[in-house]
């Protein structure tokens, strides 16, 4: 390798409004993956020689991503605006640097706030499982919070 | 588990000054473990479901981190201040959001600017070999290229 690739490899500057040079911003996932708006996916490191990938995720003000639950864990670091996420029963408010750890099978879910966007780094393993979307049973034991029904209306 | 319990542990709320609720501010290393200045670490997401850790190390004005090379990679984003880091035989400029990648068996460190702190996220495997010292000819290997020389020399 000369040392110019090696730099090439090893340095991603930072652009303006959170890109990278040579960062594809991706849709979040599949339309039919399960409902969800205004988000979109960049994967900062995936290599096969690490066992763990670091995305970065922005929901523009009002979007949202996924509601969804898996056996793998999310390790999120909001990096930008504010917004609020739902995890298992409990809502959050979410501002800068706020860590947030989401355990196995947990319903989750992030919400941008309608003036500011919400942007977060995900911590997950290389090899995971498909995300589970609830089914009607499920999503009724949600709603049958206050708290968690006013997150889920975005209000 | 209770939805207190849930709650205290999914969320670590940022506090002033890059710390985090919870989130204990360690040595950087052990001292025989190689030279380094002022630099401490923070482990932000480790956890045996996890594959991969993330760590916030911050280094003070004019302090370095150790001069070192691994079987394992690191995958670097660039938080707060600024900074310059050595990757192979290349010194890199360090400003905020930079990611760095630090492929198998390179040599790296990283200095913050004399003015400045220098602080970033490390993403590594959870399972992980020990670093190396650069030994006697490999120290005047790097030595002689004049801009690693003077990354080292922290002019």
């Amino acid at each position: 390798m000369t040392s110019e690739t090696a730099e090439f490899m090893s340095l991603r500057k930072a652009a303006a409004d959170f890109a990278w040079e040579g960062v594809a911003r991706h849709p979040y996932k599949d339309a039919e993956a399960g409902p969800f708006r205004a988000i979109s996916r960049q994967i900062l490191f995936s290599d096969p020689r690490l066992d763990g990938e670091l995305r970065y995720f922005e929901i523009e003000p009002g979007g949202f991503s996924t509601l969804e639950r898996h056996a793998h864990m999310h390790g999120v670091m909001i990096l930008r605006g504010c917004g609020q996420c739902l995890i298992g029963m409990a809502v959050h408010t979410l501002n800068p640097h706020d860590l947030v750890m989401i355990e196995p099978w947990t319903w989750h879910q992030f919400r941008a706030s309608a003036a500011e966007p919400l942007g977060f780094l995900c911590l997950v393993n290389s090899a995971r499982d498909k995300p589970c979307l609830p089914n009607v049973e499920e999503f009724a034991l949600l709603r049958a919070n206050p708290a968690v029904a006013r997150f889920l209306d975005g209000a």
